[in-house]
């Protein structure tokens, strides 16, 4: 346990609150409020007092809605409840899924850029992280046919490109796991932030598909612990009883406010956040080689010195951003969340602007 | 993970539902809902945004008041928010110890009868279980110095028999821990419903112990997922880097509930249920080999015939309880919970009463 490292993120964190006014754009969560409804919702369940245990997979009229939410918006017509459990967030889906799936020595192709949980956690419990480049072209993987990895993992919309797969790639993924055996997990946590309509549930065509879906990033629940896991019948049912010898349930009150969410309209935040994306690409594009993020509310870019070397050269402009050595093997690139307000984005662009001149 | 039976506890909740109108003393929760002020202040964390992740480790203010606890209520002197780690229930904590702290092999001294999660999630994590009689002498321990234990374990008061341990019983466990190099964890959750004022935390006395501390049971709080560890900070620091790749934190808003519940005067209900105890002992003394619970809820008696047996004669009366083989070695015992109405209560020891003519 003393060999996982604090993760930088955290210590970009604590960075912000030492400085007075900070250019914090490190945040992987959104910077607008959890919208009023499913706060009265989730006040309305604490007052009715819907404080004691749930079922371990959760409460059935919240997995009866996912179910409705996979077939309709996500257009996996085989959802159902049975198919489903409800879990303490995605991290906590994560921890199940690999304490349940892999053992010692197992290798485990992750895409990369990658969620920096998916290597601390796959290693935790002894996988083998192999990582595939997230601009793989589908013949690429025709030379891992012949291997064997117990799983392979990727955020659809990636944290933290924000790049979308694109269905030729999600295709090519599930025939890999098909022909290997692997089980194809799909972390759509930020499949609302789709800002060029190109995000595909690959569940929706290969129904061995393990789908994440949270609500913590969506509707800024992340304190409140929910998200739900698709997947196979044997799957959910040996998942759920890890989770009844692990958190039990997820928060009885959360659960109900998630409810809540999925009828909750988020398509004029979804806008701000792309006009805030079009407008971190225009002010950077001339000044960094950088893409233009697909989804999620981050850019990833190169820098024209080591990551850590960047970091500090922002920190004295009194900006904060996240190394992107935390979440891939190269040493020059950072994350940079547009999750915030309009002032601090456009001091941020500046303070960028003047730190590619200084190199 | 396909191992792991699913809980005889939650079949006899399905069952429960299929009988119209069923006398259940098969709760391992409170009858009373959760006091409305600890609602108030749920309701008024989620009013005010408190949605967002907290500290791996927990808000500071809870944090806080929990050390100020530990001091004046559990006389642990040492107690500081350094020491403590706020977790999503005691499953939770279990989880987070047992990962970090088991291995392979390991033996694990687990006093017995027990709270079932134990020996489960050991042997999950690999440890080897070794009972020992809660009704232990300190000098039964001798003999067992010369072993080698990774851990020993214990609640109390106790679940299922509301057995106290007395303060010769917990020293001799201390000085066993600190002989063969054991963590000695004190599972404390039912450390309020203690009737004739028995209950002692040996972490008062012996500083390496791993105190856990629950709300569930006490306040009704079981769906909002809230526990806190007090061990030592080498301890700390390694669950809080485990919690952080697993749950990341307790839920936001329960923590704040957290705070209001420690200024909550429960003595009222741990008076009721101190009737209910007196009930349950002097409507059965006579009918069933009993002794008088010092604590927790619940009542654990020898019945007649087979635990399987005796469930199943009391269901076609309907009359719920738990069999005892989850809980220890033997096959005649039940476990009865008496929190409940007293009407519940009333009509189950008359149930009990013509049971035990039946045999």
């Amino acid at each position: 346990m003393y060999g996982i490292d604090s993760s930088p993120i955290r210590k970009a964190f604590e960075l912000a609150r030492s400085i007075q006014n900070p250019i914090n754009l490190s945040i992987g969560q959104p910077h607008f409020p959890c919208p009023p409804n499913i706060i009265e919702v989730l006040t309305k369940a604490a007052q009715d007092g819907k404080t004691s245990y749930t079922l371990t997979g959760g409460i059935p009229e919240l997995k009866s809605a996912m179910a409705e939410k996979y077939r309709t918006q996500n257009k996996i017509s085989y959802a159902h409840e049975d198919r489903i459990l409800v879990t303490s967030g995605i991290s906590s889906a994560l921890f199940l899924l690999f304490n349940a799936l892999v053992n010692e020595g197992d290798e485990c192709l992750v895409i990369s850029p990658y969620f920096l949980m998916y290597p601390a956690m796959l290693k935790f419990y002894g996988g083998k992280v192999v990582p595939l480049e997230e601009s793989f072209k589908p013949e690429d993987l025709e030379s891992l046919k012949s291997r064997k990895f117990k799983l392979i993992i990727f955020s659809n919309p990636s944290n933290p490109t924000g790049k979308v797969l694109s269905k030729e790639q999600l295709r090519a993924l599930a025939n890999l796991a098909e022909s290997t055996g692997a089980y194809l997990i799909s972390d759509e946590i930020y499949e609302l932030f789709d800002y060029d309509k190109q995000f595909f549930s690959i569940g929706s065509e290969y129904e061995k598909t393990i789908t994440l879906t949270g609500f913590s990033k969506t509707y800024n629940m992340t304190g409140l612990r929910l998200a739900t896991i698709l997947a196979e019948d044997k799957v959910i049912k040996a998942l759920t009883t890890l989770q009844q010898y692990t958190v039990v349930c997820a928060p009885s009150i959360t659960q109900w406010a998630g409810i809540e969410a999925l009828k909750t309209d988020m398509s004029a935040y979804i806008q701000d956040y792309k006009e805030k994306r079009d407008f971190v690409y225009d002010s950077l594009k001339d000044y960094y080689p950088i893409q233009k993020s697909g989804g999620a509310f981050y850019s990833f870019f190169q820098v024209p010195v080591t990551d850590e070397e960047f970091i500090q050269r922002a920190v004295k402009k009194d900006l904060i951003l996240v190394p992107g050595f935390i979440f891939c093997d190269q040493k020059n690139f950072v994350r940079l969340s547009f999750a915030t307000e309009w002032d601090t984005l456009k001091r941020g662009m500046k303070a960028l602007q003047e730190l590619s001149k200084e190199s």
